[in-house]
């Protein structure tokens, strides 16, 4: 029974809260899964080491602003003069080709993501509580009290977005979380895809 | 995050054409898992060793007409006089207190449950073809070869009720459907099911 070789890849998108962890559940599925990360597309300069294509995809500003102009993006930001985007050609390949796609974005982002890319299954990542994010953000120690404190009223913002979403993943313990994502992906490939046509004339091939 | 124990538990509703193996899976998972399988109700007599309650819920005929009448099932049927049903109740009171429930029943009491519990999730479990559920219905050695053609026709039709499951898992290597069916539990329970405001209210609760 070939269906499951008819499915395209599926893109999956991880977002949520700065803190919530959902740059170390993408870095663990790309590790333990097949699944493969989405390459942005920048207008900044490339730093030592990094490599077009696998990085970032590199662009001239004008470059850029014509694939806007040309709906070539998922999602696209400018942050202090640079573009950044995720140019939906090189994911659309990948899914064409049974691949699954991650793409780790802020809520922002994958708001743009849903409104060009609805079919895509949208994950938030959500903190055990605040006061655990209050403390892993302490332990970064990049930011005063006063800003953490801040943060945490921008995160309460964020979560009234979670219905936008289709699945929430807490992410206390972090192999429980992988786990619970790595679930998400297997379930949404074994959803009834196909109609009922298409199931009996697939058995009636290989009879 | 106690957002986990507010989702009550879920009915798993597992079916599928004869041979296809339901029922080894559903073993497995009462095994392997918390989940609680959904206990039977009939009037017929109690065989040596079955226990009411456990076994089948025994219950006389006037009995059963009285709760069907008063539409206490999700699905009944009626074979060579005996009625067999799933009684609500029960299901109901497993699920309020979070736990999940199982129910393996053939295609027409599944499409029955689904008039009366459409909030069930609903799992088509497939043979990998239809050689090989000739191969497995003749390996029982308990139809005659006319009788299993008969019954791969029958399947044929049985696979156009797909459209009103929500997943489908086929079963080719016991481990792999599985494991398959395990994610699908588990990928439910992460579905976003509460609102904005119920998520919010839970963080400032701990917070």
């Amino acid at each position: 029974m070939k269906l499951k070789g008819k499915n395209p890849g599926k893109l999956f998108v991880f977002s949520g809260p700065s803190g919530a962890g959902k740059g170390t559940i993408c870095k663990k599925l790309l590790e333990e899964t097949d699944l493969e990360l989405s390459v942005s597309m920048t207008t900044r300069k490339p730093r030592e080491g990094e490599v077009d294509g696998v990085s970032y995809f590199f662009e001239t500003k004008e470059g850029f602003e014509q694939k806007i102009a040309e709906g070539n993006f998922l999602e696209y930001a400018e942050v202090y003069g640079n573009y950044y985007g995720t140019p939906k050609g090189p994911v659309l390949e990948k899914l064409a080709k049974g691949i699954d796609v991650i793409l780790e974005i802020d809520i922002q982002g994958a708001l743009k993501v849903k409104e060009n890319y609805p079919e895509g299954i949208f994950v938030f990542i959500l903190p055990p509580s605040l006061s655990v994010l209050r403390k892993r953000l302490t332990g970064r120690g990049t930011e005063t009290a006063e800003a953490i404190e801040l943060r945490l009223g921008e995160t309460l913002k964020e979560l009234s977005y979670i219905d936008k979403y289709d699945y929430c993943v807490v992410n206390g313990d972090l192999d429980e979380a992988v786990a619970r994502v790595k679930a998400i992906t297997v379930a949404e490939h074994s959803k009834v895809t196909f109609s009922a046509e298409e199931l009996v004339e697939s058995y009636k091939e290989e009879a």
